[in-house]
């Protein structure tokens, strides 16, 4: 059966899977992400080498990436975190073991990925948020990934809803971002811990080195704590804003919401979706459905294999 | 040559253009949009028969509504100002009068005008907003419009850039028009002639029966009063922040700003650009070019007129 090489290259960790033609995951293997660009092209040669030892049917290598992708050149445009930019990176691997290389955002192939395996299985046109420490996502359009004209479409986490409100990484101010992601549940979860010092929340919080984190508060909301719920229920609305004015501009026939948050916003899934039911315009489209990615951190490299296999 | 008949059933206005093939308007003429269906069916037909009267080639009617449309089913989904929701307007004209008949939002069409006669000639992907007393819009992808699944796609006017800020008429908080509409500007003119009751501006409104309004606003700005200048760059600002976010989304070839108030957001264009660029996250899409519509209210008509020529 086919295999496809999935890379992600994060901004702190680089993790890659051999993944079989039904899509089935081989292997699973990450190291820290060198910080240097001959540092990281010599590690992609020593993974991408050893996958074409270990199987004899490589169709390809997927690399997602936490920048913007020119999807087209396989370039990397702009990459907070990593040495890439401007580096012909799928070029050089396919010149260099004659194999087919695509490259992508890590949300849309994310997005990708729920086509091919997750909860937009079947669908045409849908589009997913991945919410993490910061806000990605990826549109599907006629059953592809939609980059518009310079790869800079599907930036969900940069749409501003709040303007003139906290600064976002990116500098601007009031981005969805800087209100539902993991970011923000930082930030209010340490306002919350210094307004009730004595709360349940703080105590967990008061060992920790760094003090209260985001997964203190997943973990407290999944045990009832009140606080730890209101936390997740004001991200809960604000991703209900976001994904409103999304559906007012797209209009899709599902939303998927995933990224390492998705499990904790699965906790206030409904405070969500009438906040969205508020913020959409056409009654017909109050109802379209949300889906919480069951896919969790798989969905990034399933969307990379599926650019080796469908496109 | 062949003609079309494009009808446009605003609010308060019923307006309709014989035009020819080469999007020449041939006839312009317009009354007061009756207020009960019997009535408003009654006046389209008599407009439908005068046009198949007077030209031997009538290709077919094209409709632009102020409304939700379902553009397949060629019906009325929601309409605040129009007795027309659920009546099977195109499908009855069909059978009435052998005619093809097509009905879309009348925003989209103006966008869809532009494709074909204005500022998106030759364009693949693109957007635009109408700008009038609220703000529609419309997209263009693959030399098409956009209309997601239930038709409620590009209702640009009603995505949240200032949550929990002024009701909308569509009863949310914060949506893009309450801060970059015609509406807007009135607000922000009364509360600038209040605090300051001697100026230009206030002495132009002075004998006006309803106070100042966004004409005498746009007049005052053309001749270069800084009031009233002040008051289209807080506009623009917005309009900026709104078309930035949609950049995030769809990464378009162009943005088209047309409607009503497009002339006076001219002055500001440069406030628009520079609000745009700042909240764009993909340094590329930056310099995605902006054009003010010239097409002015002919853009919605021959929008109509393309849904029967072209498609």
């Amino acid at each position: 059966m086919a295999h496809a090489l999935a890379i992600d290259i994060g901004g702190t960790k680089l993790s890659w899977s051999l993944i079989d033609r039904s899509y089935k995951i081989i292997s699973h293997e990450q190291t820290k992400t060198p910080k240097k660009i001959d540092a990281l092209i010599k590690e992609l040669d020593k993974i991408i080498r050893a996958a074409v030892n270990s199987v004899d049917d490589l169709d390809g290598v997927g690399i997602g990436v936490a920048g913007l992708v020119d999807f087209n050149l396989g370039t990397v445009v702009a990459a907070p975190n990593l040495p890439l930019v401007g580096a012909r990176l799928a070029l050089r691997i396919t010149d260099r073991f004659d194999l087919k290389c695509s490259m992508d955002n890590d949300a849309s192939l994310a997005i990708l990925g729920e086509l091919f395996c997750g909860a937009g299985r079947g669908l045409t046109n849908f589009f997913g948020l991945t919410v993490g420490t910061g806000i990605g996502g990826g549109i599907i359009l006629n059953k592809k990934l939609y980059h518009g004209e310079q790869g800079g479409a599907a930036e969900f986490g940069h749409i501003v809803v709040d303007a003139g409100g906290f600064q976002c990484t990116c500098g601007h101010l009031g981005c969805l971002e800087t209100r539902a992601s993991g970011t923000a549940i930082d930030r209010a979860a340490k306002k919350m811990v210094e307004a009730k010092p004595t709360s349940a929340l703080a105590r967990r919080a008061q060992d920790a080195p760094k003090g209260i984190t985001g997964p203190m508060v997943f973990e407290a909301a999944r045990e009832g704590d009140q606080d730890a719920l209101a936390i997740l229920a004001d991200i809960g609305r604000w991703l209900g804003i976001g994904i409103g004015s999304l559906i007012n501009v797209l209009d899709p026939e599902l939303v998927v919401i995933g990224g390492g948050a998705a499990s904790a916003i699965e906790l206030v899934h409904d405070v969500v979706r009438e906040e969205m039911a508020k913020t959409v315009i056409n009654p017909r489209s109050k109802q379209i459905p949300t889906a919480i990615s069951t896919l969790a951190n798989r969905a990034g490299l399933l969307g990379a294999a599926a650019l080796v296999f469908e496109f």
